[in-house]
This record gives structure tokens, C-alpha cells and sequence, in this order.
């Protein structure tokens, strides 16, 4: 597939546990039903997503590189990474896709320590407290930004 | 028109230049032309939009207090008062409607002094760095919210 | 009415709501009877109480301005911007007027932003949590104060 | 005497010296004349004082364990350890009665490190500022709230 | 008038009870002396003064974007704003006239607090402390910017 | 006794209410019991426990420096003196026994002018959170490390 | 195994050097010694010991996450993660097991920045600066708070 | 003695310790001899020196009282209380007596949270560093200031 | 000539070189040309300027002491010692003159460590921003105060 | 080969883009180019360059131990882990070979979070800004260093 | 003369206005006189004084230098120099002769930025407040350590 | 010779006490040795070295500008004045020639105001803890870059 037509989904720490832990806190929608979700409304712009999670910091960043020639954007939610990973900022920084930084729950209500995100300073735009609906967002955007 | 079918649209400061001055850092999209945008999408879902802009926080707060009873939702964009006004907050807060808080342009990349909101502690989602299409993308989470 | 036997009862942003909105934090106690008690311990005093309300930091300062001729002392709470004005509190010390500054909630077991206040530094007495009764209590005290 | 019908008054470090010392600053009126004043108007409402003043945190606290059984509501001035002293704090919370922190002077108009109190955020309502009358106040508003 | 010959001569909170109040602090010389004094510097150089005061901060944006198509340049002295206003200094900027900053006194010898503005981060040149006559230095300054 | 065979159970301000107040934050085991459960567990090491609880700083110092020749070991739970107190922990330095630093509490979950500890720095081992049985594992470790 | 009757003993980034590298810091016992130390004690109550040790954060998250189905409790020493990780701190909290986090020395007599642990807001007790003894005594809490 | 011939050397916690414990980093200097070397330097001024040390803070500030009618001067080493104890100060300052605190050690060399004393900023004169022939240089100076 | 007719133009170090370094920063205009503009100026009043620049720091300081007798007023441009000389500050305290602190640039645009000036606290006027034109204002001021 | 004779080049996040991504930032040189660079170097001292570069911090850590006996000495980029990992720390130091930090950037020239490194406290030596041949300069720098 | 029987006096930036400007604060005592004073009592203990004032830091640090063969202890007020400048720290540090520093005032009473003081932490002793005298004390607690 | 062909070496305060005073923390090269290593290996590339070492930050700025014409390269070690001259920085940042900020020891293992580096923001290199051959390092790299 052109990269022009795909899109990366990427969920980082603990988000795979979605829908299954702390549903009074995260919902009840699993990681799947979200990628799906977010699946969906691509393929209404005609565009894939190429859906990937991991707890693994450097398995983030390897999948990023590697989008650089398979992918025309980035969604990503880098869960506690958000917060103290300068390499995954530099790894989307490098990338320079046009790029959507994803929470599903308003991280400015949560702790200070979760007030400040890595990823913003290099992110395009940035959705946060939207639920899964946020992912949907994310996918409006980036086919209305890639046109 | 019952207050189910409405969402108040809430412009700050100096959005009323929006598109007239510094077209490169905002674009050239006018704030008619943004309010116009978003009542469309809101049609889609029949719902009307409210659109106030105010350079006056008064007015800003009066509007909301009055919103309670008028609309279901809002989206607000609060300008420079984004990062100094408690009273806007507490109005946001008292009025306890969904509510999400829109920035045309990715605030955590401006002066550090940008990147705390009075306004995210009391909102439901933030939409930032998205250009114009970020008060259609809280239109859609708000009809979404809204069943 | 000579000044002598008048007191400016000032309430500041979004205290309008009192009573109508979020009871369960502020009481049911609504403005206007908290005006009305204020009055009522002012009268057994001999001294009139004049009651503004406005969600506009201008007109606060213009009532504080206009309050330099008119009355003897100074009831106020300053709502949201009792953390945020400096302009307020320059008004406050350039009618050197007696002072009491009134918190219906006691601010200091809320969230770190509002337990500074701008206007304690220039009033002569601060009352906060005793909920409504704290204005009552700020009539005693400057009742006392003007003998 | 039933507990229902004290209020324990207690002042902490150096409020012996009232009216001995520093009258420019803290008036000439004598510590013992604040407890005749705040017990006349106990009488009032039918509530007896207990006054304690002690310069040292430990009788201080063990003053407050002991209210627990004897009175029904504390009104204290904890001097210097307002500043300093979480024992303090941690005994006033776990005494649990009605509570006012008194400070005869305005400690907002005094140095930057008596701003803050680590017993306002356990005290029911705080009253700074008003000079000798303010422990009168705090009767009032403790009568009021035993109602 | 054509623009190019007028300067506006912006003053915020409190400013209009200048030479009326604190006179051992800021002087006897009333605000339409100042601006007599200015549009008399001005007219020297054939340019005549816009003299606006407001305490409203939505007055003082509201009359910067009128300017933009009627002034040659600003003066402001934003009073308390000064220090926390971020609207009225996206006004500034995003009005893009030449502009000076103005302060009676010299906030660097006064409280922390106003240590700090917000404007001069936007404003060509500051000048603060030269008294009543630092408006006339700042008429000189945009006389000669203006050539 | 000699000193090898015995340990200071040393306790701060408020430890004496243990549960009788606030046994939903702290349980319901006594300061008695809590005292008792450490004796038993020494007496296993052929150890005994000297129990000593005080809302005085001074007392607990004397306390710490009479341990000195009396004294193998100590455990400490210096309540809220945990957080302000140098004298205290000046006291630990200059009686050079092992130290235990229990809490009953973990003071990381709690308010974060808690999460510091003037003690730590001197004692040998912190134990937190784990409840009454911390004293326990206070016991075990001392003398498991007295040998 | 049934999970009631195990525990997992989790390791993280080099403390598979113990009693290897700088014995004058950490000791000579080394990370098999003090996993069998564990398996004793755990065995005394009828409990196994899973134990875990990485230098990969995203192995220890993965670890946690397993263990939710199959481990009744958790004692972590998360090594230098402690105060970076984010990601392991929302894997405790997501896990909700039972939790004792570990530190071999205390870490409040070393630099600055190893006082501060992300882990210990959501562990349930901490225990520091016992050396290997501390896993043991961590097995002890665990088997009394498992009942 | 009339006061004018009698100096309070006043000596906070732990310093009962002096020449005793820690002789390596204090010296083997006891308390009494510090005293009566302060007191023999005293005498050749015809000065009597009355010397207090208690490790509670509020025989301190008893003494300290008592001090106003029978004292011409105080010679104060705070111990630890330096550091945190507001009503020590107070005391110091409300005496009103010249005083001179003295540190044996250089406290600018040690912990930084050593650094601060509250007592200097209601001090005339501060030694530190001098060991114990601090005390005499502070007879020679209050000697000196008494004239 | 009588001090009442001399002002002391004194620049710090670098200013040598300006005009020759950086003009895209600092402009075209030489120091030689700068001291010409404000003789010229001065001139107008009768004044006359002595002209001093130096990368000393101590150079400064003896000149400012020397005009003390041969000045009555002082405009100095502290270079980078703005930011950080205490010992210039003493100086120009200790001379205690009429004083303008000038810049060039506007210091408030610049980095954060040049927001700060230790003159400004001493200095009478501060003019920022204005270029070499500053100069010439800061005599017009010194012309009016001196009278 | 013997340990003697052999140095660890170790590359960290985002480094295996050098030279394809951001070449105005990073230069064309490759990370292959320079590891043959800095092998040349060292061969000229008769010592071989094991080259590994990773995203991972887990595989990092693993190198470093493993180079315990297989290398004697270090070169490390820690990539964007410099700035935030503890873990890598502690194994730099536990590994205990001379090690030089080198980044290919001036990275005090760049946002402030890049200003402080956690590596640069257990490295040898830091060498910063000078590009590519940075690493050669590493490896001259231990070539003399191991004699 | 044998440096034996020498010590340095440095006196820092403008000390050498003592007595001749702001006597109000510094006193009517010379610079001339403190030297002469300090001489006086060393020679009461054979030593002779070498006395040297400069605002030039490099004339204080070569003047530092200088001592090391010809002084056996050093005096020092470093005037402002006191809280900038590393470099005379360094040189005392790098002298490594037994150090008094000096203050004619007491530095805590003062702005806060005079608070901190560089030279502290490498001074033996610290003396502040006592007026011209303290160079007496410095005198003798030198005589006393040289034994 | 042409400024082609010759580097500034420039060591600031105290470097001269090199070899000759703390030799364990600085070695027992001095500078003498320090300047020949530097000029032998600059002769190499065909290059000079003009080595200048003072005490004074003026005469470092004074050489700085003067090499503005003679040099090609600046090789600077700023002793403590790294840590406090803004004067120093703007003088390296106006010569604008290729610069290496150089220091012997590791300044990142030292006290923390010496981690900070006003210099390092407008040096292009920096190396620091190499030792003496951290100028010969110096060289080499300027050799190389100015090809």
C-alpha cells in the first residue's frame, strides 16, 4: 500500500490493558474495539491504519522510524511515556509526519506530573479527554491536514 | 429552540483578528468563516451553534452563566485568558455543561507561559494545534457526547 | 446618606450563582439573602449597607473608585479574581478605604492556586470559610473598626 | 459542664507577651483582657471558654486531646508554629472539632514565610487581621455554627 | 486625520486617579495633565494624541484594535495589567504598531510581583520611572521612529 | 538490663490517639497493642522493648539521648515532627544506634509536604504503609542486624 | 499454581549485579542468594516466588501484566526506574495487586533525585535501606496482609 | 544582679551533647567548659553570664522572657531549631534584648537545608564556623555594644 | 566645571564595539557616535558630558565613586554586569545620584537571564529598547530632574 | 581480543538516523561513517572499536554490562536518554570504565531539558558540539587515558 | 617579615567609602580606622596586618594569591563580590589559609539576593553584624587558631 | 602572522595556580606545561597559540576583542567566571569566532552552581574533565574545523 494511504496507530504503555483494567476510570472500550474504531473512519477517506501497540519504549521508536516510508501520518498515544521520554519526542521529531498526540482521559485533571508531555513540544495537534472517540479525531484531522 | 439543540460557541480576546492579522501563524480563516464552519457540522447532527466572541472576560462569564439554560454544550477558545483567568474557570466549572476547550494553534509549542490553562482543569476534552477543523472536531465529540 | 454610614458590599465573578448553582460547595444560601443579612447586622449599627455584584473586574474597580465619596468601609470578595488582579487590589489600596476581605469557603483547602490571594496584602482583615455568616462577621468587625 | 457548652481558646508561642510588649505592632491590649472579651461574649450565647496559652507545641497538643471529651468547638491562635508545626495540624484534624485559626494581625501583610499555614488547611474558617475583636468573631460564628 | 499623525495614548486600571490619590507616591500631576503634557510634546512634532483611559481590560483590546487603522503608534501604560494580562499583550502584538511601554514609577523597586510584564516582551522600548515626563520621552521615541 | 538486649520503641505527637480517632485512615489497633505486638516479637530475639510515646519534641529528644547507654537499637515514628524537625533528627545523628524510621502510613500517598522526611536521611531503614506490623519488621531488622 | 499462593519478586535495571559490583555499597550477597532468601521465607507460609529481573522497563511492564492472573502479591525493586518510569507506575496501578517496593540501600541518604520515587504513590509500602533483609521482611508484610 | 551586668547564654538542642558525641566533627569541648570560658571572658568586663540548655523549645522561649527584666543581652545557639522554628524567632524578637547567634560549625558548609536561619533576620550580630571560642567573641561584642 | 553641569555617560563592557560588531543587533551607531548625541543633547541644557567605557568592572565602579563630586547625574548602560554585578549596584547606591539605567535593546525580548537587572532596584529611571536614542532621552530626563 | 585492546562505542536512541534525517541539524554523516571514523582513530593506537547502537535502554544497559570484561573503555551518546535515565546511569557506573559522554550537538544550545545530563555525573569525560569528529576526539582522549 | 606573624585584610568593592557615604547604615567608622583598629589588636598578639582594598576582583584574587607565602591567615569582606563570584571563592578555596569573612552588617537582615553568599562555604569562620568590630573578633578568633 | 594561523588560548582566574596548588584535584601540570602541550600540537596543523592568563574579567574581554583580528580560533577555560559573566558570554558571542569552552575537571561531578555554563550557550564545543589533553583536544578540533 502507498504510504500515502496509511496511517500509524501507536498506543504505548499499559494501554493494551484497555477496556479490561480501571474501567470506571478508562471505559469499557478495549484497544481492539478502538483500533477498529479508528479503522473505520479511515476507510471512509480511503486510508489504513497500520495499528501497533507496546510496553517496550525502543519498540515505539523502532516502529516510528520505520514509518517513515510506510506511513503518511501519526496518531499516538504514548501512555506513561508521555511524561518523561525525550527519546520518543526525538523519534517523532525525526520522523516529521504530520503527527496527532492522543489521551483518552484530560490529563490536565490528573496529577501535576501528568500536566507536562514530551510529545507536544513536536506534535502537530494534540486531543486529550475525548475518550475513544478521540482516536476518530485524530483520523478526521489527518485526512482533512493530508488532504 | 430547546437548549437540547444548541451549543454555545465561545471566542476570547483578539479572535475576532483571526484571519485580518498575522495570517502566518493563524491562517487566513476568519472567524465568521470558523463560526460558519461549525454551525454547518453542527447542522449535520440538528444541532444550532451559538456564536459569541468577546474581548471583555465579563461578558465571556456573563455568556456562559446565561448558557445553563439555552444549550447543552459548549466550546470555548478563551484566548490570552486562557492561561490567567480563575473566574472564567469557575464560570466553566458553575455552568457544568460538557464542555471542550479549543486552541486554533498548539499552545505547548508557543512561550512557556502558554502552556498551563486555567480552563483544561474544568473542561472535558482540549482540542489544540488543529487550525480551524479543531471546532468541528469538538462539535463532533460534543454531538457524540450528547447521544 | 453621608458616607460615614454606608459600607460598599462588593462581590465579585460568578457569585451571582450563589445558592442557584453547586449548593453542595457553596450552601443554598443564595446573594441576595446573604445581602439581606448583611443589611440587617449593618442596620443594628445605624449603617446602610450598598450591595454590587458584577462578573466584571472594570466595574469592580469603578465601584471602588466611586466608593471613595460615598462610603465609610469595604466589604469584598473578589471571586476568581482574588488570585489573578493585581489592578483590583491596586484599586482596593488606592481608596484606602477599612477593608475585609470575605471567602465563603476557607480558599486554603482548595486547590494551591487559590490559596494566594492578591487583595490580602492591601485589606486590613481577611474572613474565609465561615460561609455565609463571614460577611456578617466582616459587618461587626468594621462597624467596630469605624466606632 | 457539658462538652456542648466550651469552646477551648488557645494560644500558642508569645501571645503571653500581648499588650507587654510590641504594642505598635500587636495594640495594648493584654492577653488576659482578649479571654475576659472572648468569654463576655461566650456568656452570651450561653458557652463557657476554656482558655489555654502555652509556649510549647506539646502542651499545646495535649490541650487539644484533652477537648476532645470537654468542648465542643477550638478557636486557636498558634503563633509561630502556624507556620511550622504539622503536629499541630495533624492534632487539630484529629480532635475534629468546629475550628477557627485566629491571627490578630494580618500575617499576609508580614514577611513571604508567614503566608502560609499549615492549620488552615484543617480549620474550619480562618480570621486574620481583625485585631483582638476577631476572637470575638470566632465565638460568634462558632456559636452559630453549634447553633 | 490620517494615521500617520496620531499616537494613541492608552491608560489602564486605576491610572484615572492619578494626581488625586497616593500624590506622595505617584505625584500631584493629574492624567489630563499628562496628556496635555503629551499631546503638547506631540504637536511639536505635528502629531496629535489619542487619549484613552479605561479600567476595563476589554476597553483597552477593543480601542488597541481600533487603532490599527487610525494610530501611527501606541503608549501604554497598562497599569495592573501589566503584570497579568495575556490578552491585552496578544492585543499589542497583534495590533503591530510601534509601541512603548510607559510606568510613572520604577516597578523594579517595588513589590516581586511587579518585577515582571507581560507587555514589554512585545513592546519596542520600555521606560519606567521617569515620572509624569516618561510620556513625553516615549512621544519623543515614536516621533523619531517614525521619522 | 543491659543495653544489648533492649530496644527504644519511640513514638511523636498524636501517636497516643492510634485507634481511637480516625480509624478509617489509621485502623483500630492501639499505640497499647501496637506496643505490645513489638514486645512479643523482640521477646523472640530475647529482646526487650522500651515504649515510650510523647506530643513533646523535647521529650523524645531527651528520650533519644538517655537510649544511648541504655539502648541497642531504636525505632522511631516521629509523627508530624517527620517533616520540620532538624532537632530531632540532630538527636538520631548523635545517638549513632541503628535506627528504624517507621510509619504506619505510606507518607507518599499523602499530602506532598509529607513526602519528606528530615529522618530518613540519618536512619538506617524506612519502613512505610505496611501498617502496625511496620513496627514488627522494625524489629526483625534490628535484630537481625544487631546479630 | 493457584495465584493465591504466589508472589512475583520483580527486579529491575542492574540489580542483577548485586554482590558482584560495588560490594562496599550494595554488599556481597548476590540477586540468586537474595531470590532464595525470599523463596524461603515465602515458603514458611505456604507462598512461591516468581522472580523476575530485567533491564528492559517494557519486560518488568509485561511482567506486571501477567502477573494479574497469575501472582496474589508483588515485591518490586524497580532500580533506577524508580524515579522515571511513569509507565511502571501505571502498570502497578493497573495490576491493583498487593505491592511492597524495595530499595536494598536508602535511597534518602543518596543524591537528590533518588528521593523522589514515581512508585511509592501507588505501592502499599515501602521499605528501604534494610539490604537484602528487606525482601524478607517485604515477604512478611505480604503473607500477613494475604491473610 | 541587676540586669545590666548579666548576660543569657542560651543553648538549644543537642548542644548538651557537645565534647561528648561526635567529637570529630564538634570537638571534645563540653558544654560547662564553653560556659565557663564564656563566663570568665564576661567577668573581665564585670558581666555575669546566666547559662541555660534545654532540648524543648519552650523552655527556650520561657527563658527567653524571663529574660527581658534580668538580662542586658542574649548569646544564642539555636541548635536545629535554627533552621525551623518561627516562634524561636519571635521570642528573639519580641525580647528585643541585643543578641548574638553563634554556630560552633560553619553551618554554611554543611547540608543546605542548613543554610537558612530563621533567627539571623532578628539577630545583630551572627559568629559561625568560630567553634567554641564563638562564645567568647560574643561576650567581647555584646560587652562592647553594652559599652 | 561645577558638578552641577556634568553628567557621567558610563557603559560597560562590549559596548566598545558597537556599531563595528552585530549591527543586524545592535545597529550602526558607534559609541563614539552615541556619546556625540548625548553631548549634543546635553548641551542643549547647559550640561556637559563626561564619557566613560570600560570591560572592568572595577574601572566602572572607581569612576562612579570619582563622580560623586565632579557629577550630577549618571545614565549608565551596565552591559552584561546588568545582570549580574551586586558590587556596580552598592556603587551606584553609594553614590546616590540621579541615575538612568539605559539598554539599547529591549532586554525583556532577550533571554531569561537578562530579564533581571540588579541596577534597576537602585536606578531612578530604566529605558529599554528605545536605541541609541535611549541616550538622549535619559539626558532629557536627568536635564528635567535636575531642574 | 583481549579486553585491553578493545573500546565500547555505544549509540543510543534516534542515532541510527544520522546523517538520513535532519541534516541540517546533524550533518550527512552517517552513524556507519562514524564508527569507521572512530575506528580508524583507534586503530592507530592499536585498539578495536565495538560499535552497537540501539533504541532500546534495556539492550543498552545489557551492552554496558557485558563490557565489563570484554572492553576497557567506554564511549557513550546516550541519544535522548541522556536527559532522563537513571538506569543507564547506575550501569555506566557500575560497569566502571572510563567512559566519555559525547554528543554530537552543543547541547547547552538547545531547549533547557536537554541542558542537564544524568550520564555526564558518572562519565569521565563530556565532549559536546563537535560534530563527528567528537568521537575521534573520545577516542584519543582514552587512548591516553589507558596509556 | 615571617608570614607567620602576618595576616591578609581584604576589603572588597566600595568598602573603601566606609564612613564617608551612608553612614546612617555603614556607620561613621573609616575604612581607615577598621584598619587601623584591626591592626592595633593583632599586634597585641605580635602579628602584623597587611591591609588591601580594590574594586577590581582581579586585584582581590592576585592580592589572595600574593598571601600564600606571605600570610598566615586571611580577613576578607568581599563587598558585593560576596554573592557572585565564584572566582574569589575559588581563590580562597585555592590559598587554603585559615579564612574569616566579614560583614560590617548583618547580611540576613537584608535584600534576599545578600542572603547567599559564595565565600561561606569556604571560610572557616563567618562574622556578621558586629560592625567595625567584627574585624577586631576576626583578629582574635585568627590569633586564638594560629595558635 | 596572519590571524589564519593562530589560536587564542585564554584561561581565566586561578588557572594560573595550576600544578602548583591542589594538585589531587588538578594534577601537577601546570599551565606553563599546559600552554606548551597546546602549542606543540597546534604547531602540527601549522598553527600558533597566543596563550594569555588572567585574573581579571576585563583583561579576558579586552583579549577576546583584540583577537577579533588576529585569530582564527579561540580556545577558552573561564575558571569560576563560567558560572557568573554574562559580560564574558556577549564578549565570546561578538568576537564570533570558532570557540572551545574547556575545563579540566568534570564540572558536572562538582558542587551544582557549577554545573551551569553562561559560556557554553555561544562556544560551539565544549569539553570538560579530559585534563590537560582536554586543550590539546581543543586544538585538534579546531584544527579540523577550520579545515
Amino acid at each position: 500500500m502507498p504510504p500515502r494511504h496509511q496511517l500509524l496507530l501507536l498506543n504505548g504503555p499499559n494501554l493494551n490493558l484497555l477496556g479490561v483494567r480501571e474501567p470506571e476510570r478508562y471505559g469499557t472500550t478495549t484497544l481492539q474495539e478502538i483500533e477498529d474504531m479508528a479503522g473505520k473512519a479511515a476507510a471512509e477517506h480511503g486510508i489504513a491504519i497500520q495499528a501497533v501497540q507496546s510496553n517496550h519504549e525502543g519498540v515505539l521508536i523502532d516502529t516510528l522510524h520505520a514509518a517513515r516510508t510506510t506511513c503518511a501520518g501519526v496518531i499516538i498515544n504514548p501512555g506513561g511515556l508521555t511524561h518523561t521520554s525525550v527519546s520518543l519526542r526525538d523519534a517523532v521529531a525525526a520522523v516529521a509526519l504530520p503527527t496527532v498526540e492522543v489521551h483518552i482521559t484530560n490529563i490536565h485533571r490528573k496529577e501535576p506530573f501528568r500536566h507536562h508531555s514530551y510529545i507536544s513540544g513536536v506534535a502537530d495537534a494534540v486531543i486529550a479527554g475525548a475518550g475513544p472517540i478521540g482516536y476518530v479525531l485524530a483520523v478526521t484531522y489527518l485526512a482533512h491536514a493530508l488532504g
